[in-house]
């Protein structure tokens, strides 16, 4: 699959915007910007909200309920941009009008509920997408094409940093908060999709803010490979950095450095084959092991607005009825590692009263 | 206790060094230019090794065994650089003649060993010391006199990450090749020594080379806080950099960056006192929140030999009859923890054939 | 003089916002935003764009021409964001007519324009004051509390480099594009403004643009210091570096290093007096220098707009009736750099063919 | 040609050191070690520093005067390691023996002298090389082929930063101290050496040392292309950057960034061929440029002692008979620029009693 912004020839799909208050605006102004796009609507149980983004997405139409929203208003599909325990029921609803449905993350309050919704849209012939919004960066693009073109050899490592100054917020811990991002990531760049063999999370909450506000996400990958995500609401730095190791070469992804974002580096170390048979065990191995030590690579990207090709591979993937990039099944995927996650913390908690413990998860 | 380099006025102690293969020199060559001490013997039983070191030391006396050593020489105390197993025979030998020990890492090569070395030097009244060698670097000393004075307030978090394209090695595996620096460390720096309540390991050997060479390391602390360290053998780039986040203030040591090694932020999350009962919770927890976006500090660092000052530290203790700085029993916490993190590794292992997973310890 | 945006108690002042295309945006954004500004009319000789911008900042009046506006609209002040050369022409008519006067840089196009504005806005009584933006950042502004406390000691050497892959621009080198903000920075921050004893500029066209790409300004200034200006639109890297060396202490200002845009170093060498007279002149001159290597410190920088605090400074001196921070005669003196810069370069390339060469100038 | 270390299969060449004080060790240790040489004397006149450096490199005779080294020993070359002011002497009575000459920097005290020995070496048909060590480094070397193959296109521009906190000393200003390094390294990159059409200076003394502390070199070179040196005893930081901006590509070398010294942008400006006759010159100038924003790579640099191959490299030029990529023409331009910036330093001095100003100078 390429990802590609591009002119539309086909008749623009009509779309309304479910939710108008902090994401819906940058949905809807992107909506309303697409050349595949015809903004439609905007529904929001607060009428003023809605109309003061309608003035400024060309005056689409506002309605105040989805049920006036499926009723009275000829739309293809709709962007789900509310808190995210209303999704289910909104999504279900838009679904079952025959609507294709994008939902900003997470898919659901849980993934009992992002299940229905994935089996719902497959059984109604709809997509189902998510707003993974990262993931169409050019960044995160490029990773996934040097991934899936096997650039890097097979995936040994990957590390994931994500941690600054952040509001430590009432509702989710920082591992909910914070680490949706490297997981539909992960999920997004690597082939095949982020299946972990076990999910397993330690937490720190030093200031007793009554959840965890410094994380470790430990994923062990098929084939040995170790995935592991470090979220933190309270250093005074800010580092956002993803290594991804592989036998062939390593990749770094420091996304506040705009001069070199992308750094592939052709260094690492071999084990050779076990061609011959030898009897000094420690001999053989010293003797397998070889550094490479070659050029870093930092390819050029281009420069384009996340959004504006998310709602351009939505309306692509609504018009050749394939899966979106980002779509409902990822989203599951993502969530029911979060929720892996709060049981290996919730568990710990359990049976050691004073400390968050790992436990071994089974995932998905 | 204030750690500097001085000048003795004391007659020289007599030393012997043991071991001249890798570290021995480095010791030999400490111990020669200290005024602290006189160095006696080099003992290595390959004596071509013994003198060739013996003459770029001042032409000590060369010696093939430790018996011959404890024997025929008169010293106050040895300093043991040789493999790790032999470490317990040759310490315990010493002090049972009434020598002082210092040893190279590890302790010894298991916490059985090294408990009954700890022992047997509390018994004998001398004094066992581990070469931390990382403890008498100008940052380290800096960094625990900041934490000692309360600077940072109570310590939140702690992460370490030392990655680099390593060595691997035959014997050992990421853990116990570099953390040992790490907990070595955070036993120097934290008050009271380093104790973690619970320890967990996480390793990936992705290129099938029998042993961990990317490893993660939980260290639940008292009070909610977490110590979390990063060890990789993988890795393109070289990073050593620990991040100690306190209620006050953090510290951030990047062992790299020459210009800069430690800076100090006076930033942080500050969670208010509930002086006002509120029933909103979701506001309350809200309203209890500030940050602080203060100035940040780089204080200077003196330069000197860290081994210099570790042979000086050796003496006064001696002369003072006081603990090292880094005595047997810190020593020996970072023994168990990393016995600690491979029981983890192992038992995670056995219940599950194809990844680590992490386990519950109870530490030390 | 205390810069710091407050509310204004006083009514509003009346603003016209002259030039509708690319900076006046920004000015009749924040003078509509501000409680200290009435904006009552966009004028423009393309209405559309003019009624375009009014439609976006509160429907003020729409003008086409300056005599229109100073003839029909009761107004206090105008701000001035046309072409260079109209500026003159602008601000003489608005201080005929007793108008208090904003303009975008440059001043004029050229000094003797400048002159007469500065002298014009004085006879009149009123404020002619320059749009230096950088001026209004929350880091200079702390650069030069720094200089104006004698925090830095005396200054001895300003290094300023500007840089990046910049647009060569069919009417301006790279001197007039970018050296303005080096400049006028300068002028800010020293005490008693810019004023160097002579201009030396050294220019390349290696592309045969027909005018300079790469840029270096050297300005001596009184006392032995040395202020000196790299420009180059050529460069792949982007760097935006000021560097001010001080007798005590030296400042560091990285404009693109969020994270730490201002380091103070307490480091430096240390000439003594030469209070013995000594006969061996190597001896003297080597015992009389010394070695400050102390802390590093980085204020935290409050976050606020630029443009905010600009007008309303533009605001505070009017009603106090005393010149702007930035006002005419700052202006004049970087214009009047500028203008010795470009005839360095001219003589140069005058008296020989083929490389721009350095002159000395009398500057202003 | 090709620079790079190799096995000798000829006898050893027979080499004299003299001078044994700051640099001398250095250079007889890499000639005691290399097998293209035997280390046949070392000569001093101060016989103890000369016999404790002989005990540290296998026993060479000691010898006290360069008379008695030609006298009594079979040698075929020498390297001169003494003060600037004996070079001559030293290098013409050695020529004169019919030896092989290595000179360390600076070739000689004047270039009347350096020209000497240059016109004495040619006749007398013996290698005169100066120990421009930088130029044996692995970036250097890397450099020096980048340019040599055209990747970077034509020369536009050299930036290069040298500064830190540096010993203001009794014998040089700061351009003699550092400038020769930043200028051997041109000769020995630019296809043809370097031969600027002037030579400007700026100095600074802003602590009446009674020496230039601060500097800035311009060197024009032909085709328009500008080469700039700024070179600083006074800056907290400590900078080794040389831009050098090429027609198809710019490298950046960052001398302190072991993890990346070089990067190689694929980014630029391009001005277009003037194809189409076009009225508009506006319009024209800015059809005609475009931007290039491709990859960034940096090459994998080898690690070698560049005095090693420094050593190396002079017996291969003997005996090939062929000039040594660092010969004493190239030591002679760098000496001629030196003396350039000195003169317009002091041209300026005269004329205008406060401060250094440029002047163009007739360079070579």
């Amino acid at each position: 699959m390429s990802i590609a912004p591009e002119t539309s020839v086909h008749p623009a799909l009509r779309i309304a915007v479910i939710g108008a208050g902090y994401w819906g605006p940058n949905l809807a102004r992107n909506f309303a910007m697409s050349t595949d796009w015809e903004l439609v609507a905007i529904c929001d149980r607060d009428l003023d909200r809605a109309s003061a983004l309608a003035r400024k997405t060309g005056e689409p139409a506002v309605v105040a309920s989805v049920e006036e929203l499926l009723r009275e208003h000829t739309i293809d599909a709709v962007a789900i941009a509310t808190p995210a325990r209303t999704h289910h029921g909104i999504a279900m609803a838009a679904i079952a009008a025959g609507k294709h449905v994008l939902v900003e993350k997470p898919l659901a309050d849980n993934s009992i509920h992002g299940r229905e919704m994935v089996e719902a849209a497959r059984a109604a012939g709809t997509i189902l997408m998510a707003d993974h919004t990262y993931c169409y960066t050019p960044a995160v693009l490029k990773i996934r094409d040097l991934l899936a073109s096997g650039e890097l050899g097979e995936i040994l490592y990957i590390d994931s940093v994500r941690i600054n100054l952040g509001l430590v917020q009432p509702d989710v811990d920082v591992f909910w908060d914070l680490a949706p991002h490297d997981l539909s990531i992960l999920d997004f760049i690597l082939p095949g999709g982020l299946k972990p063999v076990a999910v397993s999370a330690q937490g720190a909450d030093p200031l007793n803010s009554g959840k965890s506000c410094v994380g470790y996400l430990s994923l062990p990958l098929e084939n040995g490979a170790l995935a592991h995500i470090h979220v933190n609401w309270l250093s005074p730095t800010k580092i956002r950095q993803m290594v991804i190791g592989g036998s062939r070469k390593t990749l770094v992804w420091d996304d506040l450095n705009p001069q070199q974002r992308l750094s592939v580096f052709d260094r690492g170390v071999d084990l050779g084959r076990q061609e011959a048979v030898r009897d000094d065990v420690e001999d053989r191995k010293g003797a397998m092991i070889s550094y490479r030590l070659g050029d870093t690579w930092s390819p050029a990207l281009s420069e384009f607005e996340p959004l504006g090709l998310m709602v351009s591979e939505y309306a692509a993937s609504i018009r050749a009825g394939r899966p979106a990039p980002t779509d409902g099944e990822s989203a599951l995927r993502v969530l029911s590692v979060l929720e892996a996650a709060s049981r290996s913390l919730a568990e710990g908690r359990a049976t050691r009263d004073e400390v968050n413990h790992p436990i071994l998860e089974e995932a998905l």
